[in-house]
């Protein structure tokens, strides 16, 4: 199977999605095609050999050839018209604006070009940290309690401390903890750079967290990856995440009972099935007083979290023989043929 | 102002996108461009002069240019290279899939494309109709109870009569009126076969209904339309819904007070504001013991609802001032050359 590795676009988290697209040359053994979105959106066709991450910060990329999207696929233009790029499925490594906002998900679909990442609606429910709870509470997954509030509200905070989130965007952009009145306005200030609504939850200091990945390989089957506790100070801000990300994993196998780790995998479930039918994801869950609390969902998470799967390449190949099919719509203009008809009498 | 119209798709809607295209012609004094997106997905470009509903039901549309979606906008392919199409803004008439799920408005934000109509978080919101009751409930606006199924569950009805709709879709398509436990499979079978979810509501017999159409025309000012009593039999199913539109609209500008008038004013602008900036949408009301309900949101409803508004082609122009504005997001490389200068050392 030849995967097209899309990455990079008009995102905050441009520069992490180059980071995850350098890794996916380390650990998968497909024959790769690598699809760069500029921050004009413009589509650059890379070399997997050229990869590096200097290619990009340099402007050097501009030198590779240019793609369309256009039905089937992804063509470059030559004398001789247009040549399809020849890729059997799309692997979406573009975080945050653009692939996990519901944009490229749309691209594929209209353009029919099949795709392993979060489909539109699953983009949705999970960038928009407000629209998440709504959804968890749907499925009886638990969340924290959260205020809501726009650019234009008047933000006042009943108890410290407590965590202030832009309400899209993820990689702690924006995100500021807030211990006493006098630091709230700059935290407000940060959030709304970013995002004209945020959401105010309690901090819980020292709460216990736990990531659990996974993903569709077949009829109601889920391969999940290992429980992993997060190292952290405080929380991890964006800088830390992102050096960290650049260094070996060394990933910290939760030490947890059976019954927790269950636990965990049916608010998994709960919250994968079906909306996030064709993507890997990640689930960053809260433990508080032996209760399951979801905190957020990365349809597109970090290196696609591959170090946390003992075989990840195995992995990849079986979600891209369960992608979702779009239905099939027939259309015969019964009505406008009806109407037609109707005018002749 | 050259106002591009686009409309067709692959869509249960696609022929009423097809009426609503022709109605436009009569209603807006603006330049119009036609783009029909035919049940492939292909772009062609259609002549005002040449619009009527047998170019579409016969195929003879391909005999006009194909159009190219690229940055900035549409173009035509010719000896010479691509040539723009001169439109100044996008009018989103593509009713059902594809024009209200959100696909075309991801398309419209990636090529950067100005376009009136729903945004892509507004499309979810209001396409999946278990979504708007959630969103509803986050804005303080009622709407009925309902059950939610998927395809794989069991379903079972406790109180007869209720309604059945599939979760995504508008127009009545696979909607049913279940008044006894022995209609219930044969409607499910419909409802299923449109979708693979659906809510079932109670079906309140003779229940008040008003829709009322609005859109932002300035900071903060919204220009309602009248609201209007809709004729009914039990529900218009699409057919009916379908046929009626074609003919003149006699409309019934309902007969309540200024009480409930501005209630289901307040309703409509908790509704809009902000995550309908940019769109004319409609919103359809239950009145029950005197308190207003959501019943749906149509956020590109059937020929604009032009025929609620006083001078709609007025309003379309203001409409286009007042579209939401991207973020600008700055990508520098700070991170990257951060991690090749860590690399050095």
């Amino acid at each position: 199977m030849t995967l097209g590795i899309i990455f990079g676009s008009k995102s905050f988290e441009h520069e992490i999605s180059i980071v995850s697209a350098i890794t996916m040359k380390k650990v998968l053994k497909n024959t790769l095609e690598y699809i760069f979105i500029d921050q004009h959106r413009d589509f650059y066709h890379i070399p997997a050999s050229k990869i590096n991450s200097k290619l990009f910060s340099s402007g050097e990329y501009k030198k590779y050839d240019k793609l369309q999207i256009s039905q089937g696929g992804f063509f470059k233009s030559s004398l001789f018209g247009q040549k399809k790029l020849d890729i059997d499925t799309i692997l979406n490594l573009t975080h945050g604006g653009d692939g996990e906002d519901g944009v490229l998900a749309s691209l594929f679909e209209f353009f029919n070009i099949p795709f392993i990442g979060p489909r539109n609606t699953a983009c949705v429910v999970s960038c928009d940290k407000y629209i998440t709870k709504q959804y968890a509470s749907s499925i009886n997954v638990k969340t924290l309690p959260c205020e809501y509030f726009h650019k234009d509200d008047k933000v006042s905070v009943e108890k410290y401390p407590v965590i202030i989130k832009p309400t899209k965007l993820g990689s702690s952009i924006g995100v500021s903890i807030v211990k006493s009145a006098d630091e709230l306005d700059y935290a407000l200030d940060v959030a709304f750079e970013y995002d004209d609504t945020i959401i105010i939850e309690p901090f819980i200091n020292g709460v216990k967290e736990y990531n659990l990945a996974g993903a569709k390989i077949g009829n109601n089957e889920i391969q999940f990856s290992i429980i992993e506790e997060p190292q952290k100070e405080e929380f991890l801000d964006f800088e830390k995440k992102y050096m960290d990300f650049n260094r070996t994993q060394q990933v910290l196998k939760a030490n947890i009972s059976d019954e927790l780790i269950s636990q965990l995998k049916d608010n998994f479930i709960k919250v994968y099935n079906n909306t996030f039918d064709g993507s890997l994801i990640r689930c960053d869950f809260f433990v508080i007083d032996d209760e399951v609390y979801l905190n957020e969902i990365n349809p597109i998470p970090g290196s696609m979290a591959n170090y946390l799967f003992d075989d990840f390449n195995t992995l990849i190949n079986q979600i891209s023989k369960y992608l979702p099919k779009q239905k099939d719509i027939k259309i015969d203009y019964t009505y406008v043929n009806q109407i037609q008809s109707a005018k002749g009498k």
